[in-house]
């Protein structure tokens, strides 16, 4: 049966046109889906996304949303059986699907998890502190971030038609911003059946997710200043796509990776023989075979001392022999097909033009064994090439063949290796096995420029390595120049391409309202009670006590010195105090100011106050001598729903001499009852 | 005498060539100097700049750099007056002198501050905390930022001919990157003064400064992925250059600032006649008529409650018709010259289409006074008009007329009002003069996405506000879609598009290696004395005591709450401490631990520790009590210079229980004499 893929156009489902494209199975070589031709109404998509989708998201704040992410994420891990079972079809094995649709979904996890700990309970992201512009604090900066009005066009690579889809998602949904995925024609069959999954789910509201089966028309000529593309692809496509004159002109953001050699290095100091090689190799190994290749973060380039040369060919070629190619629903199966017969062409062209500077030392794709009742069109082995002068080519350093295909070359020193990684003119990874500090920080101070990512591996750190080529969500994925100069996931990071930073400058009593965060020198409520005295509820923002007054002596000094054995010079020795720069003579300790301050504003009855759990940003400002006396203000600054039963509260707190000097300042944290 | 406008290529001052161009003065309307015409080679200045200025600028550190920002402001501020006397030339008053010039050498400033503030001082700067992959923090990631290790390439426009040089060149130069400087031609003479004047003070390595008087020829043909492009100007001009195949191709960094129909807004809140209203008559008529409405950010758009339009006209006719226009070099004249009778025909044609939505309502380009000695070719007076319809009109949404030009326009409602603001399609700045915190949270949800600053004022912030029009360097100055997409400024922000944001990964010694910084799992490094006891400059990165324990004992808790007064019940009241969900029974006091903690590793005697200055990051993980015991371990995570006297170190403190459980953490701040 050949199934008719679907669009998703403002809550339709619009099966194929009359101009459909076949798509065949990478296993069987059959037909078994149509896609595309036509029907689809790309100004009634933008325009249901702009207007339902968006104000529905934007209804939501940035908890609400990113519990969305964790829903859909167990909605689709309990499902992921049935993606496992029509990813086959893409040529993909059970450990690449591990990539793709297991990695996919942990990518929903960690941004929701993210959102919820990094971004605040509400509607404005604040990005970056305070600035003040004047001695008073009556005028005040506050960068934010709020989401953009349009919608996210998504164009995604065939490699991983769920990972794909999600990693752009999470933050896209997580910023409040609706998206339109189009993922590659030729494995969009798993992308829509995730996307059925989905919608099905209810979790996300109408609008928030729409989705194209076959090309995107004139979708990308109708875009706006308040739009994104997100593109994956090839670096052909991707410049054919940023200079459509509308995207020029509007300065439509375009969030692109692209093409990449990668490169992993074997450090100067890593012997062949040695746990430390053995981890190049599997890495390399690894990076050729997983998903036969088709990664655009896999290792292209192998870049060894010249000496180990001949031994890293010869273990690679070891582990390559080893990696049993076929059918890849067989567990036993190692390495799957490539996505069709005419990628394996493609690939075969690029390896040919890399051939003509490097001399083949392992497969033949004329002769390997495959193995399962499968048709061998799209199946390829590992072809390994060793150039041996990587500073007269060319071809190994800008044509990747996107299968499993890699290139061994030897470099001189350090400076060498860094210089020939280099030479891929911007890339999304490079990796360095080493153990030397020193080599690391030149990899960073001479090939970071180069590269989005770096990444470091030795014994000490292989027990938890995520692996050359795994992006993972906490980390940006994107690299310069050849890699497209793009920026994606890196948590956070990766949702503000979605929303408009905005330089806020106002007040403080406006910079409270619009950041929901009470900075100094805004109105100081007074509430009905002790703030300590009142659930997380009913507290509100900028609600402050100030206390009474209470004398330092000396004998409070000396007693919390010999108490807590804190005996610091400053505090007990008058002359030494005093030649100090910062002090006149003896002062009081600051954690005895902190101390003094608690037993000043907290409230000792049991109540909705659970507990303290940290303090940020403690800066002393004056020293306290003995015969000052302290006060306290304390404002609650910022709420933030922690659990089903509390609240985080953050105070400002600020101690003040008998002159109405500030003394001290911080942030203290409490958990608080709701109700 | 007609001054050979020169450029400065590789060490070389280059005169102008066969077709060089003339320059008039904007007041004599006289040829005062020539420019451009050929004769420059774009390949050895870029080569020069890559070869020569990068590796110099990045062979020190940000403070470093920081330093010679501050020096260069020292050493243009004593040379002012002889940049005042030739920026008459362009039109310009003293009053718009401030805005240029020492608004150009205030950003340097500011940017040496921040560098030595907000940045390490070394070679990498630190891009958010530490991502921890697995349970044992045996690999963990940090993004890192480093200087790219191209040029930066900067084209500005003729309004600001100082700043529009300094504030791309304080944030360039302080990432590490070479700059080619190339101002608009109009007014380039200014700029190729205050050239001079760096070059002369010898305060920049050789390469890092070089400057284009005319065209740019084939340079941004030459441009790969570690250039940056960063252009001020038309969205025309824009667009035409980032469409180049090669920018596109080699995804080079773009930052442009363009057209912008910056809009103010009269709050609902805001009547005539109040102090508020007031304010926001004196910022029309500021933007309106500094640098004679030659500024990207002057208001073009004003936007009233539809009953308050007679009010606004009335109030602002009466401040423009107060204003002299006339030889700028006259201390009583406002408002100057346009730059040149071309732009003036140019304005005026902009203002004629502007003519055809909207009544001018004052102003007449036909009959003003012009004060002075001065050709009135380039002189034009306030042109304000009224739109009493602008949902039906386009043109006063789209027509930027760079002059002295803006338009009244009622609105019914807030929604109402900031629908008509985003009708710009994406501007630089937008302003609210507003006393409402809902007003203003509304103008950032529902308006922000649309600009890059939004500007509040009333009574409250005005002794210290800004300025609608006046980019802060703090604060990010860019917008979204017309306006170019773009960002500058901002700080540590605009620092950030001349370098390379990578994701690293790796050990914990190898990220500590790299980042200057101690990650815990790194190793811990054993000095030859207690820490306390050394210098800054002994001090190694992970140098680490660890304490004996200390006993915590019922008795101590009781005695700290009646000392100190802090008597929470869940210090207090085995039965209510034990029914919060935080602890097993009575537990130790946050501020306990701390104290003792201290008492565990402070030195007494006078040494090279001068003070603790400051906390950050405390959190308590463990509740501590009775009968548990206490130790620390004490690391040097960082180390920062702060004065010629003493730097400053950032400890990692850890507290242990008796069973190796960590039950706080924090970063501790100390000032420590360097030797």
């Amino acid at each position: 049966m050949v199934q008719q893929l679907a669009s998703y156009v403002a809550g339709d489902w619009i099966g194929p046109g009359s101009a459909a494209r076949p798509i065949r199975s990478a296993i069987s070589g059959k037909v078994i889906a149509e896609a595309g031709g036509g029907g689809v109404d790309f100004a009634r998509m933008l325009d249901f996304g702009k207007s339902v989708g968006g104000p529905a998201l934007r209804a939501m704040g940035f908890h609400d949303r990113a519990a969305r992410l964790k829903a859909l994420a167990l909605y689709l891990n309990a499902r992921r059986e049935a993606l496992y079972d029509l990813s086959y079809q893409t040529g993909a094995t059970l450990g690449d699907h591990r990539f793709d649709i297991d990695g996919g979904i942990g990518t929903l996890f960690v941004f929701s998890s993210k959102g919820r700990r990094e971004m605040p309970d509400g509607k404005v992201y604040l990005d970056g502190g305070l600035e003040r512009f004047g001695k008073d604090g009556l005028f005040v900066g506050q960068h934010v971030a709020v989401p953009l009005h349009g919608v996210a066009v998504h164009i995604n690579a065939y490699n991983f038609p769920l990972w794909g889809m999600l990693e752009k998602l999470a933050p896209t949904l997580l910023a409040g911003v609706p998206a339109i995925v189009k993922p590659a024609t030729a494995t969009s069959y798993v992308t829509e059946l995730a996307v059925r999954m989905i919608l099905e789910s209810g979790i996300l509201p109408a609008g928030a997710l729409q989705f194209i089966a076959g090309g995107t028309g004139d979708l990308l000529d109708r875009l706006g200043g308040q739009d994104v593309v997100s593109f994956t692809g090839s670096a052909a496509t991707g410049g054919h796509l940023r200079a459509k004159p509308n995207l020029l002109q509007n300065a439509v953001r375009f969030v692109a990776e692209q093409d990449s050699l990668n490169a992993s290095i074997l450090g100067p100091d890593i012997a062949p023989g040695s746990p430390a090689f053995d981890i190049f190799i599997k890495e390399a190994h690894r990076e050729m075979t997983v998903k036969a290749g088709q990664k655009c973060t896999a290792i292209r380039r192998i870049i060894a001392p010249e000496a180990h040369v001949p031994a890293v060919i010869e273990a690679l070629s070891a582990r390559l022999a080893a990696t049993t190619i076929g059918d890849p629903r067989d567990k036993a199966t190692r390495m799957g097909a490539l996505v069709s017969a005419e990628q394996k062409a493609d690939v075969l062209a690029r390896a040919a033009i890399i051939g003509q500077e490097a001399e083949r030392v392992f497969g033949d794709p004329d002769e390997f064994t495959v193995t399962g009742d499968v048709s061998r069109d799209a199946f390829l082995p590992p072809l390994l090439y060793h150039c041996a002068d990587p500073d007269a080519a060319s071809a190994v350093h800008t044509t990747e063949a996107f299968g499993p295909v890699a290139t061994v070359m030897p470099y001189r020193d350090l400076d060498h290796a860094l210089a020939l990684a280099n030479r891929g003119e911007g890339s999304l990874v490079a990796s360095v096995v080493t153990e030397s500090g020193d080599v690391a920080r030149q990899a960073v101070l001479n090939a970071g420029p180069s590269h989005g990512r770096l990444y470091f591996n030795n014994p000490a750190s292989a027990p938890e390595a995520t692996g050359h080529g795994a992006p993972m969500p906490h980390m940006i994925h994107g690299g310069p120049g050849r890699a497209g100069g793009g920026e994606e996931l890196g948590g956070v990071r990766g949702v503000l391409h979605y929303m408009q930073r905005v330089a806020v400058q106002g007040s403080p009593d406006l910079i409270t309202a619009i950041a929901d965060r009470w900075v100094p020198g805004a109105a100081e409520v007074t509430g009905p009670a002790h703030p300590f005295t009142r659930h997380y509820d009913a507290l509100a923002i900028g609600e402050t006590i100030r206390t009474k007054a209470r004398e330092i002596t000396l004998d409070d000094i000396e007693h919390f010195a010999s108490f807590t054995g804190d005996t610091f010079y400053a505090h007990m020795n008058e002359a030494a105090a005093a030649a100090n720069p910062f002090f006149p003579g003896r002062v009081a300790h600051g954690y005895l100011l902190l101390a003094f301050a608690a037993g000043l504003f907290v409230q000792p009855d049991p109540g909705p106050v659970l507990a303290n759990t940290g303090l940020d940003n403690l800066r002393f400002l004056q020293p306290v001598v003995p015969g000052d006396s302290l006060r306290v203000r304390l404002s609650v600054k910022q709420k933030t729903r922690r659990t089903d039963a509390y609240g985080e509260v953050r105070w400002h707190v600020t101690l003040y001499n008998q002159r109405d000097e500030a003394v001290a300042e911080y942030e203290l944290l409490t958990m608080n009852a709701y109700a």
